[in-house]
């Protein structure tokens, strides 16, 4: 499915309504997060290093690694939810697997699971150095569909 | 508990060691968060509301709740631990039980079970608005213990 | 609340509910387990030592001890259910905190955040040896609530 | 990385390690479940259908799905323990994706991360009706290697 979905594109309303979400996350810019790629049920964003998203070693913070994870697993689950509807995180569980060290971080989100109710994501962060990944973190995430209240 | 541990303050080692190492969290600073309480086995963090902390609908953003949960768990567990170590997140399971809003969010680490390999923190995060508390996120962290590499 | 929901019990129409549900549950018989206590989000069930639900070292299986504790919580919550619905696990997640031992465990399932789709329990084990209660486990649960069908 | 591990057996030695586990788990037995594949770093557990394992609306009761799911990533990391250790479930989370049917389920622990220390697994649990393969439930855990006591 990996191959697949690298190819397989998002159509242009979903790319739009994902990136203009994303957009509103002011937390995702102040971090400096990027989403990079959008594919049906997986979305990709990527962190780069600096100083503002370390622990007190140096490494990333677990609380950033999970942020983006959190976001990807989130949009993952958006782009195949129909359109007056909105993606709100229920749970999640990460384990962190490995220091979270590299010139950038890239969070993967995967839907594991559709339903009309609940979606089920696979979450996955990999540090990269020098264009080489590496499975820092990993985890699962529960998303619930709510229809969106009118403007 | 509630009532001793809100009294019983670390000892001004202790407080010194976790101020520390909380300063040197990129992340923390970044995010505008602030350690308020520090005892035995219970440590808070305060995170005031911004822009910069949001999600799309202008809530704080799970990985900001995170953030400040996680770390609120690793300094509670960290206040009971020796001289020489250190401490890492091993996994964490959060729930997202209610539109996180508020003038600012309080997260709430306590130690559950203390180990000399691995110690539990149970996570609490509230919404406070205009000196009322209501919780909005619920989690349970793993944490290990490990020699302090010599510096 | 811990004393107030002791005290409470539930009513003998949710008393009727919930041991009938549990009565049909085939896998709590073959273990050996009973429901001890049902109040308005909270229900004990106590899990005697028996060879049968054993690990290799002779304490408490944690699938026994999982086994108990979801059934535990799922019943806290449905003690709060509206009469034509029924209750059904998403997820949960356990820390397994010491050696299941002692005479028999009592699982504790209580209701955290009820909600009309989600409700989210904590989950406790105990170990119990003599009388004297040890947490040997620690969890938190995600439920939801659906329509019964027609019979 | 299926095929392979489907392909490679696990030692001889390290074989007779786990059914010799295995079969001390009171639980297991009771249960009626039976290992059916083991090669370094992925353990296989089946269990037949019968009433003694269901819930209320005779599905597989989730404590038995996370019973079998458990014991899967504990042998799945056990494989890979050196010759003096033991396993210890350290905590879970598992997701219940659809209702658990079928004439048997059959629980997949792979090893996700080795470590000296602490070993994480994903775990999946699939329903299996006639030949047919359906994921029902998917988790993580994560394992700690004990120095196994002199006897």
């Amino acid at each position: 499915m990996e191959e697949q979905t690298q190819q397989e594109q998002a159509s242009p309303e979903v790319h739009k309504r994902i990136r203009t979400s994303f957009d509103r996350q002011g937390l995702m810019s102040h971090l400096g997060a990027r989403l990079t790629h959008i594919a049906p049920g997986r979305v990709h964003i990527v962190l780069p290093s600096r100083p503002e998203v370390t622990q007190q070693h140096g490494y990333f913070h677990a609380g950033a690694t999970s942020a983006i994870a959190d976001s990807a697993g989130g949009y993952a689950a958006f782009t195949l939810f129909p359109e007056n509807t909105d993606v709100l995180t229920v749970e999640y569980k990460i384990n962190l697997l490995a220091p979270a060290v590299g010139d950038h971080m890239e969070a993967v989100g995967t839907v594991l699971k559709y339903g009309r109710t609940l979606t089920v994501c696979q979450l996955e962060v990999f540090g990269v150095q020098d264009g080489r990944r590496k499975l820092v973190a990993n985890g699962q995430q529960t998303l619930i569909q709510v229809i969106k209240p009118e403007q």
